[in-house]
Protein backbone atom coordinates (compact mmCIF):
# COMPACT_ATOMS: atom_id res chain seq x y z
CA UNK A 1 0.00 0.00 0.00
CA UNK A 2 1.66 3.02 -1.21
CA UNK A 3 1.61 6.94 0.05
CA UNK A 4 1.27 9.88 -1.84
CA UNK A 5 2.18 13.17 -0.32
CA UNK A 6 1.70 16.28 -2.23
CA UNK A 7 2.86 19.86 -1.19
CA UNK A 8 0.69 22.90 -1.46
CA UNK A 9 0.12 26.47 -1.61
CA UNK A 10 -3.18 27.46 0.17
CA UNK A 11 -4.99 30.08 -0.38
CA UNK A 12 -4.74 31.28 3.17
CA UNK A 13 -0.72 32.09 2.42
CA UNK A 14 0.45 29.02 4.10
CA UNK A 15 2.26 25.96 2.56
CA UNK A 16 1.51 22.95 3.80
CA UNK A 17 2.28 18.84 2.94
CA UNK A 18 -0.75 16.65 2.49
CA UNK A 19 -1.39 12.88 2.40
CA UNK A 20 -3.41 12.08 -1.02
CA UNK A 21 -6.27 9.67 -0.53
CA UNK A 22 -9.28 8.86 -2.48
CA UNK A 23 -9.99 12.28 -4.11
CA UNK A 24 -8.63 13.88 -0.60
CA UNK A 25 -5.75 15.67 0.74
CA UNK A 26 -5.15 15.58 4.21
CA UNK A 27 -3.32 18.49 5.72
CA UNK A 28 -0.09 17.55 7.57
CA UNK A 29 1.23 19.45 10.43
CA UNK A 30 4.96 19.61 9.26
CA UNK A 31 7.06 16.92 6.83
CA UNK A 32 5.90 13.09 6.76
CA UNK A 33 9.98 12.95 7.02
CA UNK A 34 9.86 15.19 9.85
CA UNK A 35 7.00 13.23 11.62
CA UNK A 36 4.56 15.60 10.45
CA UNK A 37 0.90 14.22 11.50
CA UNK A 38 -2.50 14.86 9.93
CA UNK A 39 -4.28 18.24 11.34
CA UNK A 40 -8.16 16.66 10.30
CA UNK A 41 -8.13 19.60 7.55
CA UNK A 42 -9.37 18.19 4.37
CA UNK A 43 -9.14 19.31 0.60
CA UNK A 44 -11.32 17.63 -1.53
CA UNK A 45 -11.58 17.17 -5.14
CA UNK A 46 -7.73 16.28 -5.45
CA UNK A 47 -6.55 13.32 -7.80
CA UNK A 48 -3.50 11.16 -7.01
CA UNK A 49 -1.19 13.93 -8.82
CA UNK A 50 -2.39 16.38 -6.44
CA UNK A 51 -4.22 18.48 -9.51
CA UNK A 52 -8.43 19.42 -9.71
CA UNK A 53 -8.70 22.00 -6.85
CA UNK A 54 -7.55 25.48 -7.17
CA UNK A 55 -7.75 26.60 -4.02
CA UNK A 56 -4.61 24.68 -3.57
CA UNK A 57 -1.88 25.17 -5.96
CA UNK A 58 0.47 22.18 -5.98
CA UNK A 59 4.24 22.79 -4.84
CA UNK A 60 7.32 20.86 -5.85
CA UNK A 61 7.11 18.39 -2.99
CA UNK A 62 10.20 18.70 -1.25
CA UNK A 63 12.41 21.52 0.08
CA UNK A 64 15.36 19.62 0.59
CA UNK A 65 19.05 21.35 2.40
CA UNK A 66 20.44 19.85 -0.76
CA UNK A 67 20.46 18.38 -4.07
CA UNK A 68 22.29 15.28 -4.39
CA UNK A 69 22.53 14.17 -8.38
CA UNK A 70 24.33 11.24 -9.61
CA UNK A 71 25.93 11.41 -13.54
CA UNK A 72 25.98 8.38 -15.59
CA UNK A 73 24.37 5.73 -14.17
CA UNK A 74 22.83 4.30 -17.14
CA UNK A 75 25.11 2.54 -19.34
CA UNK A 76 22.80 3.59 -22.94
CA UNK A 77 23.03 7.38 -21.73
CA UNK A 78 26.38 7.51 -20.52
CA UNK A 79 27.52 6.00 -24.26
CA UNK A 80 25.42 8.60 -25.93
CA UNK A 81 27.69 11.66 -24.94
CA UNK A 82 30.95 9.33 -25.29
CA UNK A 83 31.96 8.76 -21.70
CA UNK A 84 32.64 6.14 -20.18
CA UNK A 85 30.75 4.08 -16.83
CA UNK A 86 32.24 5.34 -13.77
CA UNK A 87 33.14 2.68 -11.53
CA UNK A 88 32.25 4.31 -8.46
CA UNK A 89 28.95 6.80 -8.40
CA UNK A 90 29.41 10.12 -9.37
CA UNK A 91 28.20 12.59 -7.55
CA UNK A 92 27.43 16.39 -7.76
CA UNK A 93 25.30 18.94 -6.68
CA UNK A 94 22.42 21.26 -7.73
CA UNK A 95 21.61 24.09 -5.40
CA UNK A 96 17.73 24.82 -4.09
CA UNK A 97 17.48 27.60 -6.55
CA UNK A 98 17.12 25.38 -9.23
CA UNK A 99 13.51 23.65 -7.63
CA UNK A 100 10.11 24.10 -9.63
CA UNK A 101 7.04 22.68 -9.18
CA UNK A 102 4.67 20.70 -11.17
CA UNK A 103 3.30 23.14 -14.15
CA UNK A 104 6.28 25.37 -13.44
CA UNK A 105 8.51 26.90 -16.36
CA UNK A 106 12.00 25.89 -17.04
CA UNK A 107 13.79 29.25 -17.75
CA UNK A 108 16.54 29.14 -20.41
CA UNK A 109 19.62 31.17 -19.45
CA UNK A 110 20.94 34.09 -21.43
CA UNK A 111 21.87 33.19 -24.79
CA UNK A 112 25.44 34.40 -24.27
CA UNK A 113 26.37 31.93 -21.70
CA UNK A 114 24.56 28.92 -23.06
CA UNK A 115 22.82 27.47 -26.21
CA UNK A 116 22.11 23.71 -25.52
CA UNK A 117 19.73 23.46 -22.85
CA UNK A 118 19.12 19.54 -22.57
CA UNK A 119 15.94 17.27 -20.87
CA UNK A 120 16.91 14.48 -18.33
CA UNK A 121 14.27 12.39 -16.64
CA UNK A 122 15.29 11.05 -13.29
CA UNK A 123 13.85 8.27 -10.23
CA UNK A 124 14.13 10.91 -7.27
CA UNK A 125 14.97 9.62 -4.45
CA UNK A 126 13.61 11.73 -0.84
CA UNK A 127 15.69 10.82 2.38
CA UNK A 128 13.70 10.05 5.35
CA UNK A 129 16.03 10.19 8.26
CA UNK A 130 19.67 11.05 8.99
CA UNK A 131 22.55 9.02 7.52
CA UNK A 132 25.84 9.04 7.81
CA UNK A 133 28.61 6.50 7.16
CA UNK A 134 26.14 3.74 6.64
CA UNK A 135 25.77 0.51 4.65
CA UNK A 136 23.41 -0.38 2.25
CA UNK A 137 20.79 -1.65 4.23
CA UNK A 138 20.80 1.15 6.99
CA UNK A 139 20.42 3.47 3.95
CA UNK A 140 17.73 1.39 2.31
CA UNK A 141 15.48 1.64 5.48
CA UNK A 142 16.39 5.29 5.47
CA UNK A 143 14.48 5.86 1.78
CA UNK A 144 11.30 7.62 2.55
CA UNK A 145 10.30 7.53 -0.66
CA UNK A 146 10.12 8.49 -4.35
CA UNK A 147 9.72 11.25 -7.09
CA UNK A 148 10.50 12.56 -10.55
CA UNK A 149 13.29 14.87 -11.17
CA UNK A 150 14.36 16.51 -14.27
CA UNK A 151 17.94 17.20 -14.09
CA UNK A 152 17.98 20.27 -17.04
CA UNK A 153 21.35 20.45 -18.34
CA UNK A 154 23.51 23.37 -20.24
CA UNK A 155 25.52 20.71 -21.76
CA UNK A 156 27.80 22.77 -23.61
CA UNK A 157 28.59 24.76 -19.84
CA UNK A 158 28.76 21.61 -18.47
CA UNK A 159 31.41 20.60 -21.27
CA UNK A 160 33.30 23.98 -20.92
CA UNK A 161 33.80 24.72 -17.09
CA UNK A 162 36.16 22.29 -15.38
CA UNK A 163 32.77 21.72 -12.87
CA UNK A 164 29.46 21.47 -13.25
CA UNK A 165 28.14 24.21 -11.34
CA UNK A 166 27.23 26.53 -14.09
CA UNK A 167 26.00 23.46 -16.57
CA UNK A 168 23.72 21.77 -13.44
CA UNK A 169 22.44 25.58 -12.03
CA UNK A 170 20.30 27.80 -13.61
CA UNK A 171 17.32 28.32 -11.59
CA UNK A 172 14.56 25.68 -12.99
CA UNK A 173 17.07 23.51 -13.75
CA UNK A 174 15.53 21.18 -11.31
CA UNK A 175 11.90 20.39 -11.60
CA UNK A 176 10.38 18.16 -8.77
CA UNK A 177 6.95 16.31 -8.09
CA UNK A 178 3.89 16.02 -8.87
CA UNK A 179 4.51 13.68 -5.19
CA UNK A 180 6.20 11.54 -2.88
CA UNK A 181 4.70 7.94 -2.94
CA UNK A 182 6.09 5.77 -0.28
CA UNK A 183 6.05 2.21 -0.14
CA UNK A 184 6.70 1.56 -4.15
CA UNK A 185 8.79 -0.85 -5.83
CA UNK A 186 11.09 1.20 -7.89
CA UNK A 187 13.31 -1.94 -9.56
CA UNK A 188 11.50 -1.75 -13.06
CA UNK A 189 9.83 1.25 -13.44
CA UNK A 190 9.08 2.98 -16.86
CA UNK A 191 10.82 6.44 -17.43
CA UNK A 192 10.31 8.60 -19.89
CA UNK A 193 9.87 12.14 -21.35
CA UNK A 194 8.12 14.01 -23.67
CA UNK A 195 9.17 17.31 -25.37
CA UNK A 196 6.25 18.58 -27.39
CA UNK A 197 4.66 15.30 -27.43
CA UNK A 198 7.89 13.94 -29.31
CA UNK A 199 8.88 10.67 -27.03
CA UNK A 200 12.95 11.30 -26.17
CA UNK A 201 13.37 9.37 -23.52
CA UNK A 202 11.37 5.63 -22.86
CA UNK A 203 13.74 4.01 -20.47
CA UNK A 204 13.38 1.50 -17.30
CA UNK A 205 15.16 1.54 -13.49
CA UNK A 206 15.94 -1.20 -14.29
CA UNK A 207 18.85 -0.59 -15.96
CA UNK A 208 20.05 1.73 -13.34
CA UNK A 209 23.33 1.10 -12.53
CA UNK A 210 23.91 1.89 -8.80
CA UNK A 211 20.45 1.34 -6.91
CA UNK A 212 19.18 3.96 -4.57
CA UNK A 213 20.66 2.14 -1.90
CA UNK A 214 24.04 1.37 -2.67
CA UNK A 215 23.70 5.58 -3.90
CA UNK A 216 23.08 6.69 -0.54
CA UNK A 217 25.18 4.76 1.53
CA UNK A 218 28.09 6.40 -1.33
CA UNK A 219 26.44 9.65 -0.29
CA UNK A 220 26.45 9.19 3.12
CA UNK A 221 30.25 8.57 3.74
CA UNK A 222 31.19 11.86 2.19
CA UNK A 223 27.98 13.96 3.99
CA UNK A 224 24.99 13.34 6.19
CA UNK A 225 21.82 13.45 3.84
CA UNK A 226 19.04 15.20 6.12
CA UNK A 227 15.57 14.14 6.28
CA UNK A 228 13.91 15.73 3.27
CA UNK A 229 17.17 15.77 0.83
CA UNK A 230 16.51 14.68 -2.68
CA UNK A 231 18.75 12.02 -4.44
CA UNK A 232 18.62 12.52 -8.19
CA UNK A 233 19.59 9.07 -9.69
CA UNK A 234 20.60 9.73 -13.08
CA UNK A 235 19.28 9.28 -16.35
CA UNK A 236 18.43 6.75 -19.23
CA UNK A 237 19.27 7.53 -22.80
CA UNK A 238 17.51 9.96 -25.17
CA UNK A 239 18.84 13.35 -23.82
CA UNK A 240 18.12 16.04 -26.70
CA UNK A 241 17.66 19.92 -26.40
CA UNK A 242 14.97 22.19 -25.04
CA UNK A 243 14.39 25.35 -26.91
CA UNK A 244 11.73 28.35 -25.82
CA UNK A 245 7.73 26.91 -26.26
CA UNK A 246 8.56 23.05 -25.72
CA UNK A 247 6.15 21.60 -23.81
CA UNK A 248 7.56 18.95 -21.67
CA UNK A 249 6.39 15.95 -19.43
CA UNK A 250 8.41 13.72 -17.48
CA UNK A 251 6.68 10.32 -16.11
CA UNK A 252 7.51 7.56 -14.04
CA UNK A 253 5.40 4.46 -13.79
CA UNK A 254 3.32 4.76 -10.14
CA UNK A 255 4.77 8.20 -9.54
CA UNK A 256 3.24 10.39 -12.02
CA UNK A 257 3.82 13.28 -14.70
CA UNK A 258 5.57 16.44 -14.90
CA UNK A 259 4.38 19.08 -16.75
CA UNK A 260 6.29 21.62 -17.92
CA UNK A 261 7.15 24.20 -19.95
CA UNK A 262 9.99 25.77 -21.51
CA UNK A 263 10.87 29.79 -22.00
CA UNK A 264 12.69 32.82 -22.31
CA UNK A 265 12.41 34.10 -18.81
CA UNK A 266 10.71 37.46 -18.16
CA UNK A 267 13.40 40.08 -17.97
CA UNK B 1 31.22 52.26 11.55
CA UNK B 2 31.23 48.56 11.74
CA UNK B 3 28.73 45.90 13.42
CA UNK B 4 29.62 42.23 14.32
CA UNK B 5 26.88 40.34 13.96
CA UNK B 6 27.26 36.66 16.21
CA UNK B 7 24.68 33.73 16.10
CA UNK B 8 24.17 32.10 19.42
CA UNK B 9 22.69 28.39 21.26
CA UNK B 10 21.06 29.98 24.27
CA UNK B 11 20.75 28.09 27.57
CA UNK B 12 16.98 28.05 26.96
CA UNK B 13 18.10 25.89 23.37
CA UNK B 14 16.81 28.87 21.51
CA UNK B 15 19.16 30.06 18.32
CA UNK B 16 19.72 33.36 17.68
CA UNK B 17 21.24 35.94 16.01
CA UNK B 18 23.20 38.98 18.14
CA UNK B 19 24.75 42.07 17.53
CA UNK B 20 27.85 42.79 19.63
CA UNK B 21 28.45 46.08 20.82
CA UNK B 22 31.13 47.00 23.87
CA UNK B 23 31.09 43.75 25.33
CA UNK B 24 27.16 42.68 25.25
CA UNK B 25 25.45 41.03 22.57
CA UNK B 26 21.95 42.37 22.01
CA UNK B 27 19.66 39.45 21.01
CA UNK B 28 18.09 40.09 17.34
CA UNK B 29 14.51 38.32 16.47
CA UNK B 30 16.11 37.13 13.43
CA UNK B 31 18.32 37.61 10.72
CA UNK B 32 20.02 41.15 9.84
CA UNK B 33 19.59 40.08 6.64
CA UNK B 34 16.04 39.13 7.08
CA UNK B 35 15.26 42.28 9.05
CA UNK B 36 15.96 41.03 12.45
CA UNK B 37 15.70 43.35 14.93
CA UNK B 38 16.99 44.27 18.55
CA UNK B 39 14.71 42.14 21.10
CA UNK B 40 16.18 44.21 24.24
CA UNK B 41 17.02 41.09 26.31
CA UNK B 42 20.95 41.56 25.79
CA UNK B 43 24.09 39.03 27.14
CA UNK B 44 26.50 40.42 29.00
CA UNK B 45 30.51 39.54 28.92
CA UNK B 46 30.87 39.03 25.07
CA UNK B 47 33.95 40.34 23.43
CA UNK B 48 33.73 41.45 19.78
CA UNK B 49 34.86 37.95 18.31
CA UNK B 50 31.51 36.93 19.97
CA UNK B 51 33.59 35.12 23.02
CA UNK B 52 33.79 35.22 26.73
CA UNK B 53 30.11 34.06 28.17
CA UNK B 54 30.00 30.45 28.70
CA UNK B 55 26.41 30.69 28.87
CA UNK B 56 25.96 31.48 25.22
CA UNK B 57 27.44 29.06 22.52
CA UNK B 58 29.00 30.81 19.37
CA UNK B 59 27.85 28.81 16.04
CA UNK B 60 28.34 29.71 12.61
CA UNK B 61 27.31 33.17 12.17
CA UNK B 62 25.38 31.87 8.93
CA UNK B 63 22.80 29.31 7.99
CA UNK B 64 23.09 29.63 4.02
CA UNK B 65 20.90 27.80 1.58
CA UNK B 66 23.68 27.55 -0.81
CA UNK B 67 27.58 27.68 -0.16
CA UNK B 68 29.23 29.00 -3.56
CA UNK B 69 32.90 29.32 -3.52
CA UNK B 70 35.56 30.60 -6.63
CA UNK B 71 38.42 28.71 -7.29
CA UNK B 72 41.95 29.83 -8.49
CA UNK B 73 41.21 33.56 -7.65
CA UNK B 74 44.89 34.11 -6.21
CA UNK B 75 47.55 34.02 -8.86
CA UNK B 76 50.18 32.63 -6.53
CA UNK B 77 47.58 30.08 -5.23
CA UNK B 78 46.16 28.53 -8.54
CA UNK B 79 50.37 28.50 -9.66
CA UNK B 80 51.31 26.52 -6.53
CA UNK B 81 48.80 23.83 -7.58
CA UNK B 82 50.20 23.84 -11.24
CA UNK B 83 47.02 25.25 -12.71
CA UNK B 84 46.03 28.38 -15.17
CA UNK B 85 44.17 31.67 -13.64
CA UNK B 86 40.79 30.93 -15.07
CA UNK B 87 39.10 33.86 -17.31
CA UNK B 88 36.17 33.45 -15.37
CA UNK B 89 35.07 32.87 -11.87
CA UNK B 90 35.04 29.20 -11.08
CA UNK B 91 32.04 28.00 -9.18
CA UNK B 92 31.57 25.12 -7.15
CA UNK B 93 29.14 24.34 -4.31
CA UNK B 94 29.66 22.92 -0.76
CA UNK B 95 26.58 21.66 0.77
CA UNK B 96 25.26 23.28 3.85
CA UNK B 97 26.53 19.81 5.45
CA UNK B 98 29.96 20.95 5.51
CA UNK B 99 29.26 24.26 7.86
CA UNK B 100 31.12 24.25 11.26
CA UNK B 101 31.25 27.05 13.87
CA UNK B 102 33.78 29.05 15.87
CA UNK B 103 35.89 26.31 18.03
CA UNK B 104 35.04 23.24 15.82
CA UNK B 105 36.45 19.99 14.52
CA UNK B 106 37.56 19.36 11.31
CA UNK B 107 36.72 15.94 10.81
CA UNK B 108 39.34 13.90 8.51
CA UNK B 109 37.53 11.54 6.15
CA UNK B 110 37.92 7.64 6.38
CA UNK B 111 41.64 7.04 5.39
CA UNK B 112 40.44 4.57 2.95
CA UNK B 113 38.91 7.44 0.86
CA UNK B 114 41.29 10.06 1.28
CA UNK B 115 44.75 10.70 2.70
CA UNK B 116 45.37 13.99 1.86
CA UNK B 117 43.35 17.19 3.50
CA UNK B 118 44.36 21.03 2.77
CA UNK B 119 43.57 24.18 4.80
CA UNK B 120 42.29 27.19 2.55
CA UNK B 121 41.36 30.28 4.48
CA UNK B 122 39.02 32.51 2.56
CA UNK B 123 36.72 35.96 2.75
CA UNK B 124 33.69 34.90 3.04
CA UNK B 125 31.02 37.51 1.69
CA UNK B 126 27.58 37.07 3.45
CA UNK B 127 24.72 37.87 0.97
CA UNK B 128 22.05 40.70 2.06
CA UNK B 129 19.44 41.00 -0.41
CA UNK B 130 18.07 38.83 -3.26
CA UNK B 131 20.11 39.04 -6.44
CA UNK B 132 19.38 37.21 -9.64
CA UNK B 133 20.90 38.62 -12.77
CA UNK B 134 22.35 41.64 -11.93
CA UNK B 135 25.11 43.92 -12.45
CA UNK B 136 28.60 44.80 -9.92
CA UNK B 137 27.16 47.85 -8.77
CA UNK B 138 23.33 46.29 -7.96
CA UNK B 139 26.14 43.07 -6.21
CA UNK B 140 28.01 45.66 -4.37
CA UNK B 141 24.84 46.90 -2.51
CA UNK B 142 23.49 42.99 -1.94
CA UNK B 143 26.27 42.77 0.31
CA UNK B 144 25.64 42.30 3.75
CA UNK B 145 28.99 41.53 5.25
CA UNK B 146 31.83 39.69 5.28
CA UNK B 147 33.40 36.84 7.43
CA UNK B 148 36.66 34.45 7.71
CA UNK B 149 35.54 30.81 5.56
CA UNK B 150 37.93 27.73 5.81
CA UNK B 151 37.24 25.82 2.39
CA UNK B 152 38.95 22.21 3.69
CA UNK B 153 39.58 20.03 0.66
CA UNK B 154 40.44 16.73 0.14
CA UNK B 155 42.95 17.17 -2.22
CA UNK B 156 43.50 13.74 -3.90
CA UNK B 157 40.01 13.67 -4.50
CA UNK B 158 39.45 17.04 -6.19
CA UNK B 159 41.73 15.59 -8.35
CA UNK B 160 40.76 12.36 -9.16
CA UNK B 161 36.99 12.74 -9.31
CA UNK B 162 35.39 14.19 -12.51
CA UNK B 163 33.81 16.36 -9.96
CA UNK B 164 34.73 18.56 -7.08
CA UNK B 165 31.49 17.51 -5.17
CA UNK B 166 33.26 14.93 -2.60
CA UNK B 167 36.67 16.81 -2.48
CA UNK B 168 35.45 19.62 -1.46
CA UNK B 169 31.91 18.06 0.49
CA UNK B 170 32.87 15.97 3.19
CA UNK B 171 30.97 17.37 6.43
CA UNK B 172 32.80 19.78 8.37
CA UNK B 173 35.07 20.88 5.67
CA UNK B 174 33.24 24.08 5.86
CA UNK B 175 34.47 26.34 8.74
CA UNK B 176 32.39 29.49 9.28
CA UNK B 177 33.15 32.62 11.81
CA UNK B 178 33.81 33.88 14.23
CA UNK B 179 31.17 36.38 13.40
CA UNK B 180 29.87 38.49 10.16
CA UNK B 181 31.70 42.18 9.93
CA UNK B 182 29.07 44.27 7.82
CA UNK B 183 30.69 48.27 6.55
CA UNK B 184 34.01 47.12 6.64
CA UNK B 185 36.59 47.68 3.50
CA UNK B 186 38.09 44.72 2.31
CA UNK B 187 40.06 46.36 -0.42
CA UNK B 188 43.24 45.25 1.63
CA UNK B 189 42.79 42.96 4.79
CA UNK B 190 45.78 40.52 5.68
CA UNK B 191 44.29 36.58 5.52
CA UNK B 192 46.39 34.21 7.43
CA UNK B 193 46.39 30.34 8.31
CA UNK B 194 48.16 28.94 11.15
CA UNK B 195 48.56 25.03 11.33
CA UNK B 196 49.34 23.67 15.20
CA UNK B 197 51.24 27.47 15.42
CA UNK B 198 53.32 27.54 12.03
CA UNK B 199 52.27 30.04 9.45
CA UNK B 200 51.21 28.39 6.42
CA UNK B 201 49.24 31.03 4.74
CA UNK B 202 50.02 34.64 4.82
CA UNK B 203 48.29 36.78 1.55
CA UNK B 204 46.55 39.88 1.34
CA UNK B 205 42.61 40.35 -0.01
CA UNK B 206 44.71 42.94 -2.29
CA UNK B 207 45.49 39.83 -4.37
CA UNK B 208 42.40 38.59 -5.70
CA UNK B 209 41.82 38.59 -8.79
CA UNK B 210 38.01 38.76 -9.05
CA UNK B 211 36.46 40.81 -6.34
CA UNK B 212 33.19 40.46 -4.31
CA UNK B 213 30.92 42.74 -6.41
CA UNK B 214 32.06 41.02 -9.47
CA UNK B 215 31.82 37.36 -8.48
CA UNK B 216 27.91 38.39 -7.03
CA UNK B 217 27.06 40.06 -10.50
CA UNK B 218 28.52 36.32 -12.29
CA UNK B 219 26.89 34.23 -9.64
CA UNK B 220 23.37 36.01 -9.92
CA UNK B 221 23.74 35.06 -13.86
CA UNK B 222 23.05 31.32 -12.90
CA UNK B 223 21.49 31.49 -9.65
CA UNK B 224 19.46 33.20 -7.58
CA UNK B 225 21.30 34.76 -3.95
CA UNK B 226 19.34 34.87 -1.71
CA UNK B 227 19.77 36.72 1.98
CA UNK B 228 22.03 34.77 4.30
CA UNK B 229 23.87 32.69 1.56
CA UNK B 230 27.54 32.54 1.28
CA UNK B 231 30.26 33.17 -1.24
CA UNK B 232 33.68 31.99 -0.77
CA UNK B 233 36.13 33.98 -2.62
CA UNK B 234 39.10 31.61 -2.89
CA UNK B 235 42.13 31.56 -0.76
CA UNK B 236 45.74 32.93 -1.21
CA UNK B 237 48.99 30.25 -1.61
CA UNK B 238 50.64 28.48 1.02
CA UNK B 239 47.59 25.47 1.05
CA UNK B 240 49.21 22.37 2.97
CA UNK B 241 48.33 19.18 4.57
CA UNK B 242 45.83 18.64 7.85
CA UNK B 243 46.35 15.98 10.01
CA UNK B 244 44.67 14.60 12.95
CA UNK B 245 45.49 16.92 16.45
CA UNK B 246 46.22 19.58 14.29
CA UNK B 247 45.49 23.56 15.89
CA UNK B 248 44.52 25.36 13.19
CA UNK B 249 44.05 29.47 13.09
CA UNK B 250 42.01 31.14 10.59
CA UNK B 251 42.30 34.68 10.01
CA UNK B 252 41.33 38.01 8.44
CA UNK B 253 42.62 41.44 9.87
CA UNK B 254 38.88 43.11 11.50
CA UNK B 255 37.68 40.23 10.97
CA UNK B 256 38.65 38.13 13.60
CA UNK B 257 40.06 34.53 13.96
CA UNK B 258 38.74 31.22 13.95
CA UNK B 259 40.19 28.32 16.00
CA UNK B 260 39.53 24.83 14.95
CA UNK B 261 41.13 21.18 15.65
CA UNK B 262 41.49 18.72 13.18
CA UNK B 263 40.71 15.03 14.94
CA UNK B 264 39.52 11.50 13.34
CA UNK B 265 35.61 10.93 13.92
CA UNK B 266 34.05 9.57 17.00
CA UNK B 267 33.28 6.40 15.63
Amino acid sequence: MSTRIGRFALQTGAVSYAELEEGSAWLLDGAPWLLGRRTGERLDGIDDQGQGNPAAQLLAPVAPSKIVCIGRNYRAHAAELGNPMPSEPLLFLKPPSTLVGPGGVIELPPPDLSSRIEHEVELGVVVGSRIRNVDEATAAKAIYGYTVVGDITARDLQRSDKTWTRGKGFDTFCPVGPVVVAGIDTAKLAVRCTVSDELRQNGTTADMHFRPPALLAYISRVMTLEPGDLVATGTPAGVGPLVDGDRLTMEIEGLGTLHLTVAMPQT
